[in-house]
């Protein structure tokens, strides 16, 4: 078993599994890149009319999979690659995404989760769903581009906690924060997402692919550049300077060797 | 009795009260010009401090009369005509208005519904009324400038729902979206909604008017084109393009047939 | 004592304290210019993590301070320079504040401490705190810039409310419409803040300036002119020129009279 971002396609419904067995599904820099050919192949297949997010065993995405991270974030250009070229392609990829892209969400969703999460339409998670983006104690911080759509979503107030105080929310914060759609108990979970697909199912394509033409381009509408969906204009110069920083490097140390960072 | 768009000038207070008996108001072509020339009229009011929109016997607004549909939507230019030059211009003469306007929300406020009520400053329900635009299930999208200030006015999350579930929200879920200022036990809101009225009434009506000057201009930042409270872009060229399809027929056929679409 | 603005540097947190004895800390135009010292002298202290402001003797602050109005208010040009000049710089030196800035808010945030509050990233309160703008009894609007800013943070509903219905909010209702972060008892509250505090300051520094960064440059989007953190183009010229109005003057005489105003 690996690290993997699994398509299955079955009748007009296409289901994308995040995998990355002892790591909460943690994304690698292979998961990045195979997500964005997953939906890339997606926006070829024209009788889809739903797609379904989730994560394998009880996780949605625990965030980065920070074991990677020495070999590539302490360099400007290689960071500045990674945020722009592979995380924020494939998050591109998902915005998108022509019909109704609903998040099945349990346990862990933090940094990366958030991310994808956020590219969602409809988000369902069960009661035990926690969610954040605590890279604060990395020392690093959000990219421009994920932390502009991670706000739209989540609302300033919610995401200031989460990337300033490194604050942890529950299904229900999250509820009340008009993020998610819908928090069901976990065991009734997945059954409540079959029936949210099946209900977006039953409606018509015409309709939902329009909608979220109109949708995304007002999300766009605001963003210094709106060619497509970009919802972000490009990050300043600086953005990926702090790549060789002492706090940044204590951060993902203290993470690797189980102990709290000294800021 | 017929379908009718009323206007009732009282003191400093107008009563705009949507009518259509057996049809719980839809909103017949008829009554979108109507609308439209009374906020035309009412902005010829100096003296006004506040506007009351309320609908007759029970609800506010359905959604459209979908009896007339066929008459009307199959072709792209009647389709185009209808949503940019009738309901568009009368929710534009809404948004104009230069007091406070007040929506007193009782039982249906689907579809039309939810846009005038967007175009209110302070909405009141009662504890039964029911929000949502399910034209999904008639196999078409919401016109992209209805769509814009739905979306502002609703949340991004709730209105995703709406669209592309075809959900269904009551007025507590609104509340706790923001998009009620209040929500009381259906026999008081009457009396709370006079109340409210008579409070605006008796507070300074220059900063009233100065106050919603600064606010229309806020929403309308963003937008491509700011010319007046114009707070969304003109449509896209193929906007209305679905209007011969095969979904949009049977959709608008199966409702008038009363059974199930088949998408 | 006297109206004041207090600055306390320990370690790497600077604490602001609001201070106007018998007017819950009412802001004078004194303080509204000491106000924007205390925050440009912060921009020039590298070594801080976090800025804690507070208002002295169980309120955060009340407004302006009315005693001063019939001053400066009913002239045009006095009237313009007072708002853009002394308030929004003082708020705008406020929004530049690189580095998390929490509220502690307690008794009234009303007026000037609405607006205050509103240019903080983590707001938490009290439970007995009071919200509001009620200057529509005062016969005057909420100036553009400051609007602008309030409407971002409190949202479009709860703004109209306060502005148009003169209305007061709960610290719950201020929770729920996400403009606070936590709602405390009022006698947990100080320990509440100064572990906010304590657990930004341990976060890395440097994540959450960059964090700041960004959310600064998002919401200055949309904005007409986005020059640093304007969030808000200027004012239209005629902004101010109900200074010298019957409503105005009857507003703030009837408040300093201690009656009802008549509009």
């Amino acid at each position: 078993m690996s690290d993997s971002v699994e398509l299955v396609v079955s009748a007009a419904v296409a289901t994308v599994t995040l995998s990355h067995p002892g790591r909460f599904n943690a994304m690698s820099r292979r998961m990045w890149r195979r997500l964005r050919e997953v939906f890339d192949s997606i926006e070829c297949m024209p009788e889809l009319r739903c797609v379904l997010l989730r994560g394998d065993n009880g996780n949605f995405c625990a965030g980065g999979d920070i074991s990677e991270y020495a070999d590539f974030r302490f360099q400007e250009s290689s960071l500045r690659d990674f945020h722009e070229n592979e995380v924020w392609t494939a998050l591109q990829s998902m915005l998108n995404c022509a019909v109704p892209l609903v998040a099945e969400i349990t346990g862990n969703c933090m940094g990366a989760g958030i991310e994808m999460a956020s590219c969602c339409d409809i988000r369902v998670a069960g009661t035990s769903a926690r969610f954040g983006a605590p890279i604060a104690r990395l020392g690093f911080p959000m990219a421009p581009r994920e932390a502009t759509l991670v706000t739209r979503e989540v609302g300033l107030t919610v995401t200031r906690q989460m990337l300033l105080e490194a604050a942890i929310f529950t299904a229900d914060d999250m509820k009340a924060a008009s993020f998610l759609s819908r928090v069901v108990p976990d065991d009734q979970l997945h059954a409540e997402v079959l029936a949210t697909v099946q209900r977006i199912s039953a409606l018509s394509p015409q309709a939902a692919r329009l909608n979220k033409q109109t949708i995304r381009s007002l999300v766009a509408l605001g963003g210094a550049e709106s060619e497509g969906d970009a919802t972000v204009s490009a990050p300043a110069a600086d953005s990926y300077r702090y790549a060789d920083s002492v706090e940044h490097r204590e951060g993902i140390r203290a993470f690797l060797e189980k102990r709290a960072p000294i800021f």
